[in-house]
């Protein structure tokens, strides 16, 4: 199965083994050097991009069964692509000759009983199996540490990508857990509908991906989390498979569905899902305000939350935030707002909440018509492309031996204020202790609700050559530590994976770790399905 | 403490002990008698109110440790009223002398402590731990059912009736799990905020017993169900205890919360949540719509649920629904349209629902000034007041040896106009042949989705003398087979406690039963608590 493009989309474009997204977005070496120059600390030079030539890829520890031969990929280009997600850290590690653990073979099922076959197998052989998605995990969640397992599967679901039932009456649609997100969009296009779930990993991640960790989608009320759009699961267990049943709503019990969400390939394997979808908006309106004061700023976001209005997008840049994606560059913060509707137009709702906005101190700039007929001004536009380009500059930054890692939390109101202080403080501190220069630490809040707001920081910092992903750890614990004193959520929307281990095993109560460890034993009794993620 | 009132706003009336409600709410002997001419089949007379004198209570077969007798009650009669929830067949047991099997204590703890010393001693003692809160289960969840353990505890909460904290700059309060919801609301109310959760039990029911058993709140869309309302939980095991953090949304895991929402007591109890309260609607707007073709309402249901609008009641009640309600007495099909704001006007949205239902056959009444100042018609008005009356009316037939009795469910939209249509002509045909007589089955739609919705129908028949549980347990399984075919799940908001213990068992995804088996031998080794519900 080797050389096979699991994505319908991308058969015209090379994804990057080391790297986010495509090999060809990636900036080249003069744009790395003039990155790295914003940086005080960092190379002259950029790294070398590393070939997997260089690499020392053993032969695999197992060979599959003849039954099995037709599901498994040994390619070791293939293996070495999959041995890490696409966290900071792992792309210094690929950079510095260090990936991590290279899995001896890629299960590539096309049904659910090749699934159950694979883990069985791997039951029997003591083989660890790493479900994997679109592979773009920035928490360490599709990789293998350690060294319990005999050898080490992970399981590509991307041969399972199709849209296998599109109920339009009732608005719902079937779909194999392998699909990516533009794929997913593509089947559903022709029906009028849309899942209208974007993270910003959308084009290199899956639906089983967003499932199994719970993915935060692009907007900023109403349904964004993938949990809501959940109708039912097909699970697939070394214990045994099942599907809940296609409900709108149940009391029966504790919601089956709930467990295997967020359960990181843990619990067992998410094979398809019948999930809620849309019909396409059309209409679209977006403005932005600028802010002298950041404090204020919340304040109006806050009020924006605590309306009926629910905004497709309410993001607030802090000064920095604005100024890195060129939505700003006079020291203002900025809160892009965006509405949107199948049914009605959504200017109003757009006017009410500028007029909140504004009531907090807000700055509103004139709306000028977009390409696309929706109205949208320059800040939004600035801020949506420097959104998709940020983790292949990241990666740039990476390069010119830099730190530059984002990290997401949530918390509630009364705590917001004081955790981004924090944060900014303590992360920066560190960093200056840690290289003698000073970092940047940028916040946005990119998900709102009545009760609270996730902000999400961006770190950008000189380097410890050669150490750099030691150096992100240490910073990485500063900001938890910060986190935990504010009761704030290790991870919003990125997975706890194995990266954020010791801030989930502080925060998950422990009633809860009880039921989990003990579910974990039930439906994975000889403890192949993802190690060291979640729970032991 | 036998004797004490736990509900502050119910000083000077006495609850029921064998009925829904207030004791002075029932219909007298003459209304039953007039309620029971209109169903064939039934009796002449009333069959008499149940005295508690004549029932054969032993005494405890345990006696509790001086160092809890503080929090034990022995109090017969206090016994008899927690032997069993408000269900039809409990209310017929208790009219035909045979209750529910009555639990030797009653505990009491006022604080989490105590909640964890009674469980330790029933740990101990293999007494059999049943939560309690306003005793309104409806699925026969707070009584005991067979004879393994050697004694039964009623854990009642409603000692612990405290709203502690309240944040208004986040819209949450921290409540104990005992809180009525009278109680609850009047708690809230100074701070101008609200909970704004109404389920038909509202008065008898507790925030703990909403959160044990995934309540439904009155409304038909959005924030309605108990689960989205609930930010953190504390939960008492007998392997310890702990809370969630305080979350606006966390991706941190499966939600902890979500497997103890919809627990029935058998994983643990709930002692205190925080929970997302509102600021209290201003803005209200109401009108109804007669339809003369109930399928032609349930797409214009079906298109209002699908549409941005979302109203605060969408309720549609079939032809014998309306008239039983008092709503329409010509043979139509009546949708009752709500919508509520704490920001601005509801008017617009209002009538863009009712031009939506127009365009599906709707005919729209004029709304008429009602006393609060709100807009509402005739229809509306009748229809609330039937439905608060409804349980005591049930209880008056049950005294003429009716059957009178509800179900619901929720099924996705393709499998609702068949799913209604089934339960309609099979129940109808069941009571037919069990008692000669024909029988009233009525539905209406509660809540909707934009996947589905939720019916609710209402069972009115002859009875069989003497044996009216029976009978009822009979059109039940064969309602509960019309479900099970048309894959519509066996309760959206009536929980499973023992009665739909069959429905669920099949209804649950294997991998989920195993799970859940595990975290509760985890959390209730000796099983202890609530045995029966749920999982055995």
């Amino acid at each position: 199965m080797s050389g096979t493009t699991p994505q319908p989309t991308s058969r015209t474009r090379t994804r990057s083994w080391w790297g986010w997204g495509w090999q060809d977005a990636h900036p080249d070496d003069a744009e790395c050097t003039a990155m790295g120059a914003l940086i005080p600390g960092t190379l002259a030079r950029p790294l070398p991009v590393p070939r997997i030539c260089d690499l020392h890829i053993g032969a695999p520890a197992v060979e599959p069964p003849a039954s099995l031969a037709h599901v498994v990929d040994a390619d070791p280009e293939q293996r070495a692509a999959h041995a890490m997600g696409k966290a900071y850290r792992d792309v210094v590690r690929a950079l510095r000759g260090r990936p991590g653990r290279i899995p001896d073979l890629i299960g590539r099922p096309t049904d659910d009983h090749e699934v159950a076959d694979l883990l069985h197998w791997a039951g029997e052989r003591q083989i660890a199996v790493v479900p994997y998605g679109g592979g773009s995990s920035v928490s360490g969640g599709v990789e293998y540490r350690g060294d319990a397992h005999r050898a080490v599967m992970s399981l590509d679901l991307t041969a399972m990508g199709r849209v296998l039932e599109v109920d339009t009456l009732g608005l719902a649609a079937r779909i194999q857990a392998g699909t990516l997100g533009p794929s997913l969009e593509d089947q559903l296009r022709p029906h009028g509908l849309t899942l209208r779930h974007f993270p910003q990993s959308f084009e290199f991640s899956t639906l089983g991906g967003w499932l199994a960790t719970r993915a935060g989608g692009h907007y900023a009320t109403g349904r964004t989390h993938i949990d809501d759009f959940v109708q039912s699961l097909h699970v697939v267990t070394p214990a045994g498979s099942g599907a809940s049943w296609r409900l709108p709503a149940s009391g029966a019990g504790p919601s089956p569905d709930r467990l295997f969400l967020g359960s990181e390939g843990a619990l067992g394997v998410i094979t398809e899902a019948w999930v809620r979808v849309q019909r396409r908006p059309v209409h679209k309106e977006s403005a932005s305000l600028a802010f002298t004061d950041f404090h204020a700023a919340l304040q109006a976001v806050r009020a924006i939350a605590q309306s009926d209005l629910s905004p497709a997008n309410c993001r607030l840049l802090d000064t920095g935030e604005a100024a890195l994606s060129g939505a700003a560059h006079d020291g203002s913060a900025v809160l892009v707002l965006g509405f949107e509707s199948a049914d009605e137009p959504v200017a109003a709702r757009l006017a009410q909440a500028v007029d909140l906005a504004r009531s907090h101190g807000g700055r509103a700039k004139a709306a000028t018509p977009a390409a696309d007929g929706a109205r949208a001004d320059a800040a939004v536009s600035a801020w949506r492309s420097a959104f998709l380009r940020m983790p292949y500059l990241r990666d740039g930054l990476a390069r010119m031996g830099a730190v530059a890692e984002t990290f997401e939390t949530a918390a509630t109101w009364d705590r917001i204020p004081a955790l981004i202080d924090m944060v900014r403080k303590e992360v920066g501190e560190a960093a200056l202790k840690a290289t003698g220069h000073p970092a940047t630490v940028n916040c946005r809040l990119t998900h709102v609700y009545p009760d609270g707001a996730a902000p999400y920081f961006t770190v950008l910092a000189a380097g410890r050559s050669g150490d750099e992903d030691a150096l992100w750890d240490e910073l990485k614990a500063v900001a938890s530590d910060v986190l935990h004193r504010h009761r704030a959520t290790i991870t919003h929307h990125h997975a706890v994976g194995r990266d954020h281990r010791p801030g989930y095993d502080r925060q998950r109560p422990e009633p809860f770790a009880l039921a989990l460890r003990a579910a974990k034993g039930a439906l994975d009794p000889r403890g192949i399905l993802n190690p060291g993620v979640l729970i032991d």
